[in-house]
């Protein structure tokens, strides 16, 4: 986890009261991720109030319950007031899954999918993943930190706060550190919080296509370690699926990882289903995608710790018309997140408000479920619930401003960015 | 139609000159509905040039064109000069289908359509359209006009510069009148171009749920003069569907509107299939929906001189899963226009861009056919082709600025507003 404000020259923070709002959503409840009907949980408060200091939430409540709190009384002469009428407050966006780090968006895939094309015709005319491959790897990591500085900008004019960042268009040594570093440095100028994840088995890279073995065994031996020492990633994702890492490759880089004091989370069931009781038993923090499922799977992951994490954008731009499973999930009582899997191939959105329409209209998911699984299950699928996507005493004051008369229209309108400001770590971040 | 400027006080038009515009999306082909193989035809110049003066295109094409070109070098000392690199600039988006006079967005029917509710449901619970029609009733004109131009604000926002806005939430004559001076009165204060729709025909209103016939007749009599005598619309629409009008109900109106001099649109087609060969009779300038089509209604269609609405928001947002054969009508020689079909109960979107997205990636259509359908064919729907909907000399001077590097960007990032700024008979409108 990288946050600039740790590097910035400390200056006195501070104490702001958010006032009259209008509806503030906390999702108070703690830092553990919600499951099944727990997920309709949202604490609502209307004409709520919060109390802000030090970068962090001190009292949350009623404004009239916050307007009797000693501490505010104690320090009412140092208070910057903000009346909030008219808006909606909730725990700024966790978007647990992106794919910032590339060099041009994929504009032949998206041409020849119209068109009918086959994967095999869109890497045949200079499409596909080979496309972004070459671009990273012929990019500047100044250039490719430049890439994700303009998604970190649009992922905060739509309210997120937090945001995972992936590396995995480099695969090979070189290009994966620089993707890394590229975010590290984007990371570095943002009042956000980016969690970094290193992808490199995201595909076998071309010049291993003929022997993935020899790939893993490169990127458990060389670029794990060097990840490591750089301090460069808090996480390590692998993509278990036909086409790129067996179930075998994946349990074998996902210890690896963990045996280098690293976190791991999965990209599984996108196309086929793969036995999720092996990866589940490696504890990931999440497993992303879960579009295939089959009956015992939903069962093992709602038993499980980890948290089940959805990507409609992708199923949307693919227009597979199925969408992964979020009822069954749901009503099996998993942790269920939503995320945008911003990439250039299959998910070109950062918008998390465009996730919540997704997941309201093509998943049947309630706006409740969906809040809950866009912040704290977020959050949760990031390993920080304790401090991130909820808005309480203790935990770090990130939030997102809507001008909205209701949280359900959040999820109503689609196409619209009704964000009006975000708040990171207790200071408004307008002027990024 | 409707238009600020007009009544605004006279004062010298500058003349402007956009220069090296990195790709300039003209739509060249004059007046008409493109068709077809047509619909691919953008007029695209790569480092081009608009002078625009009065108002209206002077010239067009590409910057070394431009520079030399006659009209530019007696106007030297009045042009001002704008540098366009990096933009992508095209006609701003033409709307052709909003309904944008309600009271409030219908929460209700969002909730209860994710949990599986059927439209008796739903009514039972208090939404519906009844909720609507309560609403536009109970509400005051100025409110109403406050609500459009809330929805002109985010129309442009997103690069739209035309917008037809029907009544239709009324359904008694004194709340149709208000809806359409509501429409009037926003209209006056927007500097773009607004078509007024008078959509009494919408649904039966409840008073005559027993009685269809006596409320199309009340239509006929006592609305439609109203409308005529107010100068209130240019068009009149009915919704001819099963539970709405019926064919003959639906021929009657036609009939009387264009009788008082008034011109036609249809909603048809969207939950049944209804013949399309009598409607195309009457000569309506567009056909709006279309979901539900049989084969000799596409041929009926691409021989007509009528326009094709498709309106893939609210496919979406209802999960229909089947969207609008956009591919049969495109390859049948249709003339097929996009429209947002902006409304509280089945799409709450604004966003023209959201509609190519839905456009290219659900319905197959090439990123040109849904730029085409999005400018010149919505400016023919409106029977506006030779004001509106391209970049030519003579034409109003209406653009959509982007700060994107490829045009096909447009379609392909969703969620997003890439929309940098409009310009609407030749002014700049950013501080609407």
């Amino acid at each position: 986890m990288v946050r600039a404000r740790q590097a910035a020259v400390p200056r006195p923070e501070p104490v702001v009261l958010l006032d009259r709002i209008s509806q503030l959503v906390t999702m108070a409840g703690g830092a553990d991720a919600r499951r099944g009907k727990a997920m309709r949980e949202i604490g609502l408060i209307r004409d709520g109030a919060v109390l802000i200091s030090g970068g962090q939430v001190v009292a949350v409540g009623s404004a009239r319950e916050v307007a009797k709190s000693t501490w505010l009384r104690q320090h009412r002469r140092e208070v910057i007031e903000l009346d909030c009428r008219g808006k909606v407050v909730l725990p700024g966006f966790v978007d647990s899954h992106t794919h910032p780090v590339f060099a041009a968006p994929r504009l032949i895939d998206f041409e020849k999918r119209a068109a009918g094309a086959s994967y095999e015709e869109i890497a045949a005319a200079g499409g596909g993943i080979r496309a972004s491959i070459a671009g990273v790897r012929g990019t500047s990591e100044q250039k490719l930190s430049e890439q994700v500085t303009s998604a970190l900008r649009q992922a905060q004019a739509q309210g997120t706060t937090t945001l995972e960042a992936k590396s995995g268009y480099g695969l090979d040594a070189a290009s994966e550190l620089k993707s890394l570093r590229a975010i590290r440095r984007a990371a570095a100028e943002w009042p956000g919080t980016v969690v970094a994840t290193f992808l490199g088995a995201h595909v076998p890279p071309p010049e291993f296509k003929e022997d993935p073995d020899a790939y893993v065994e490169l990127l458990c031996a060389e670029m794990l370690p060097k990840v490591v020492k750089g301090k460069l990633a808090r996480y390590v994702d692998v993509f278990c699926e036909r086409g790129a890492f067996t179930l075998q490759q994946t349990v074998r880089i996902l210890r690896e990882a963990v045996r280098l004091g690293l976190r791991t989370r999965v990209h599984v069931g996108q196309m086929t289903n793969t036995p999720l009781e092996t990866i589940l038993a490696e504890h990931p923090a999440s497993v992303d995608h879960m579009d295939e499922l089959r009956r015992e799977d939903i069962a093992a992951v709602a038993n499980s710790d980890t948290v089940a994490t959805l990507l409609p954008g992708a199923n949307y731009f693919l227009a597979t018309k199925k969408y992964p499973p979020a009822r069954k999930l749901i009503d099996a009582g998993a942790a269920v997140a939503l995320a945008t899997d911003y990439n250039p191939g299959t998910s070109p959105t950062i918008s998390m408000p465009m996730v919540l329409s997704l997941a309201c209209t093509q998943m049947k998911m309630t706006v409740e479920e969906a809040l809950t699984a866009a912040t704290i299950n977020g959050a949760c699928a990031l390993e920080l619930g304790g401090q991130k996507g909820s808005v309480e005493a203790g935990k770090d004051a990130d939030l997102a401003f809507f001008e909205l008369d209701d949280y359900r229209e959040l999820a109503y309108w689609f196409g619209a960015n009704h964000c009006a400001a975000v708040m990171m770590a207790g200071s408004f971040a307008d002027l990024f």
